[in-house]
């Protein structure tokens, strides 16, 4: 029988995906803030969608607020992570943008929950999220510079415009309201990696193949995964 | 003394912008909504902000969700008029598609309070707020359609891909993320309708002058405004 890390035996045989009791209670939490709101949901709903007892549920949170951190923390520490893997690369700048918009908005597109919905929450403006918000920040700037980068090796000439350089990240992040549009009411296409990354390219100017770009995403991401 | 549909006289000066008692209590609805939360936010707390007892608010709106419904109305009901207005002219693709966009990121990038916050909102899938939906999905479909035509005046050659005809649309929302960024931590640069709609430009592989698109959008955006 497996036991919750109180010591506690599970009250029923394993109710969620997940390697352990914590895993079980962070996917329930998904489920519940990313369908039926951050507000309408209990710890009492989650203990009891995973079958443990709210004191369980306690001896790994002490509150809804830490499972939201814990929750948000997770959607940008593989993206952050492969950046600055791709930082310390002698990539050209324009497959760097490229590598990355594809890596995020894939596991944007994949994730089990679409957590980036909760990302406007007023409620994430609070102290208790600054840890989740320094790591997206620190995304963001890695986006900028791959784009600034790309921006000059696409046309040298140019002005750098950094409301341009702004715009992989956020077209990257449009993955989610179209998750959100195609699981709420089946409108539109779901997102596609591919389509988001080429537009990343397109709008910083890049007029030529994509192929090169994608065959040395591929390999790249295969080096990440190894890692 | 201005007084409330109701009847009653109102305990205090206006306090909140607006020209009417209604246009009030939205206004002071949606800064509570987009700074503290839908879920957070009373009614109470709506009449205290305007001066008004609960009974007079509840004259002009049933509970909360009208009020919602009503402000999130408010944010497709301009942009659906001009695109409808563009769509019974004879302009090229690319210009309605230039002007839509144009238009619709500048109406998001200054409205009083950041609304499209709230579009993810679980709240927002049920069958109260279906008026809002059905009203965006025009405007979705009108951009889709707009985007497609372009595709086609730009490239005829080309297959029209339905996922990057949506594109635009999403392109326009990611002004909603700019600006909550920007005013929770002053991170980034706010967003700008012109690199906005040049981006959408672009993903659609117009590569020429933006310059004789920007032209025409201000000959039909000033025809707009004189109906």
């Amino acid at each position: 029988m497996t036991t919750t890390g109180a010591g506690r035996p599970r009250l029923s045989t394993r109710k969620r995906p997940g390697a352990t009791a914590r895993d079980e209670i962070l996917d329930a939490a998904a489920e519940f803030f990313t369908t039926g709101g951050f507000t309408t949901t209990s710890t009492r709903m989650i203990a009891d969608a995973v079958g443990i007892r709210q004191a369980s549920l306690y001896h790994h949170f002490a509150n809804k607020e830490d499972l939201l951190a814990a929750l948000l923390v997770e959607t940008v520490t593989s993206p952050v992570a492969f950046a600055q893997q791709l930082s310390e690369s002698e990539e050209p700048a324009t497959v760097r943008m490229y590598a990355l918009t594809w890596f995020d908005a894939h596991q944007l597109a994949t994730s089990r929950w679409n957590l980036g919905a909760l990302y406007l929450l007023p409620e994430l403006r609070t102290e208790r999220f600054e840890p989740f918000r320094a790591q997206r920040r620190i995304l963001m700037d890695l986006y900028t510079e791959f784009a600034e980068d790309a921006l000059v090796q696409i046309d040298p000439r140019r002005d750098v415009d950094i409301r341009t350089a702004q715009l992989p990240f956020r077209l990257v992040e449009t993955v989610i309201n179209t998750r959100s549009d195609v699981e709420a009411e089946s409108a539109g296409t779901p997102p596609s990696p591919d389509v988001i990354a080429d537009a990343a390219m397109r709008v910083l100017g890049w007029t030529g193949s994509i192929d090169e770009l994608t065959s040395r995403t591929t390999t790249l991401i295969a080096e990440y995964a190894e890692r």
